[in-house]
Formats: C-alpha cells, structure tokens, sequence
C-alpha cells in the first residue's frame, strides 16, 4: 500500500514510530506537495469569478504548473521511502567473503546515492513550487491571500528538510565527486529562498 | 468522517480544490502534528538504545510531551474545519428583519472570535513542539538528528502558517478590544521564533 493512499493519523502514527520510514525525507515531499496544493486551492477560488476576469489565464497556467508539481512531490514522497527501503536491503547483504563484501559496498554506495538524489529533487520541485506563491498572492482571490502565504512557508520548509535529507546522506559517501556536484546543486537551490521566503510572507501580512 | 480519517492524497485533494475547508488553518496544524510526530520519531529511535543509557529518562519525558502535543493539534484541525463551518453557518442567517439582521451579525462575531482562537492555539501548540526540538537534536539518537531538524522547520512553519490565519480574520473583526489582545498574544508567540529556528536548523547542519 502506498503511504499516501493511508489516513492522515496513520501516516502520522507511522511516522512518530521508530519503523525507519517514513522520516523527514518523507515529510519534506509531504510539506511541498502541501504548498502546491494551496497555491491550487488560491487558483481555483479565482477562476470564474468576474472579479478577476483580467487574470483567468494567468490563472489557469498557475493553476496547471501547481498540479503538477503537486503530483510530483506525491511521487517523491513514495520514492523517498522506496530509496530507504533500497538502501536497508543492501545493508542486509551477506558480507562473509571479500568478493560478498565487495558486491555488498558497491550496492550501498548506489543505493546511498538515489537516497541523496530523491531529496535533491523534492528541494528543487519545492523551489519550483515557491516560485509560483507570490503570483498566486498577486493574482488570486485576495480573500485566499493568507493561504499563498502558507504555500510559500510549506515549501520552503520543504526545501530546507529535503536539504537536511541531501547533507546527512552526503555526510556517509566516499565518492568526494559525488557529494562536491551534489553540495554545490544544493546551494543554488538554498541561496536567498530563507529571504525570499519572508519578503512573500511579509507582503502578505501586509494585505491582511 | 473526520478529516484526519482520509488517506493523504484525499486530503491533498480537498485542500486543492476550491472547497472553503480544509484550507491554511488546517495545513498549520497538520505541520506542527507532522513537527510533533518527528520528535517522537527521534525518541523512538534512541529508547532502549545502551548507547543512550544516560538519558532515556529524558528522552522518556520528551516522548510524552510530543506525543500529547501532536494529539492536541490533530484535534485543532479538525476543530479548524468546524470553526469554519460555523462561521459560514453563521453567514447563511436570514437578514429580512432587523431583529434577524442583528441576530446573524452577533451569529457572526462569534463564529469569528472563535475562527481566530482556533488557528491561535494552533500557534501557541506549534510553539511548544519548536521547544522540542533542540534538546531531540542534543539528546536523541545521532542518526534522526536530521529528522530534529525538520521538525523544527514545520514546527516553525505551522506557527507562521496560523499567524496568517488569526490575522486574516483579526482583519474582518469590529470588536477593537479582542482584535488588540489577540494581536499583542500573537506577536508574543512570534517573537524571535525566525531566529531559533534558524539557530537549530544551523546547529543540526554542523552535525551532518
């Protein structure tokens, strides 16, 4: 079964329990696929209302980009754990020979790398997803405004706990190419969204 | 069927679409819950562990304290919906006659009073799971130190995300005395809350 196809208070019990996953990798794909799904909820309080018959179109493409990057970060969320379940399989590998032992290695470096790649991607859907918050506060039904403010709060949270994702598995590689690429992708992803995040935060506040 | 009951993707699904709840008020709540159930999460993974013999009590007394705050605010979201559908009650009141129309306006007023009290538990709740998190970082197992981290950043988020709420409605309220209290409790609750998160998420970084 899928996680996402699970009640909220099972997910939320799954996630308290020391069962490996879900974990933060999880909940940071929850929380992005959480803020596009505001900025849709913006979207779709805007389309057919006359009020703001100026921007339908606008509208509808935000509307477009924000499911699907809503769908993505679902699947992400799935990926995650699948990526965790890959890497404990190959921990569990036999390791009583030099040749198991060297089969072993290279099968948990490969699966440590996808456990590092699946969150670099939800950072970047999430910074995909910031990206469409302050249209949609600008854009969209004003009486929604506070939730394109929590959209872009969600996924920047996102964006940072996808990153602790990225470092701690980071932390264990030996493949210094590897985590020098995968560091310095994770910077442009950080650099100026913590600012970003309160500038869309702030003008919000200032509509209400 | 409570809001909680459905599985994740029906929820992403409703909060999508341009039914009034759930909405940013529920999204809050579900952050902090999420940030509550990652620091039950670290406690899981360090109870009964020798190498954390030393502070299981204290482990012990955090799980309690996590797990009755992530009860708290499930609750709150669901209180959430229902504050909204009070409020929407309260609006679809008869106003032919003067007596209804002063009937639906004191209808009103406290549905609003209580729409805001809701997300502003929301946040005091968020709050206490943020002053959760650096002693999980400090004392929990070293491998979830990450999840430590996330936890703080939904935490926080959830704080910020109902700020907005309680604003919102504090905007549409006449009753200046309940407007100013709530708005010098909120600003408590804010009050450099940025920085701690920060201060965590910067300290986590340095372990990984």
């Amino acid at each position: 079964m899928k996680l996402t196809d699970k009640p909220v208070t099972n997910f939320l019990d799954e996630l308290a329990s020391s069962a490996p996953a879900p974990g933060g990798g999880s909940v940071a794909a929850l929380s992005g696929a959480l803020g596009a799904a505001l900025v849709s909820m913006v979207c779709n309080l805007t389309l057919g209302k006359k009020a703001y018959a100026g921007v339908q179109d606008d509208i509808g493409d935000l509307l477009a980009q924000s499911e699907a990057l809503r769908a993505k970060l679902t699947g992400l969320l799935e990926e995650d754990v699948k990526a965790y379940t890959g890497y404990s399989k190959a921990a569990k590998m036999p390791r009583a020979t030099d040749d198991e032992k060297a089969d072993r290695a290279v099968a948990m470096l490969a699966a440590l790398k996808v456990a590092t790649d699946v969150p670099l991607s939800i950072a970047e859907t999430a910074v995909e997803v910031m990206d469409l918050c302050q249209p949609a506060a600008d854009k969209g039904n004003k009486w929604a405004v506070s939730d394109a403010g929590v959209a872009v709060l969600m996924a920047e949270a996102a964006l940072r706990s996808a990153a602790l994702n990225v470092l701690i598995n980071l932390g264990t590689l030996k493949d210094q190419e590897f985590v020098a690429d995968r560091r310095a992708k994770l910077e442009v992803l950080l650099e100026g969204k913590g600012i970003m995040r309160d500038e869309i935060y702030d003008d919000v506040v200032s509509r209400l």
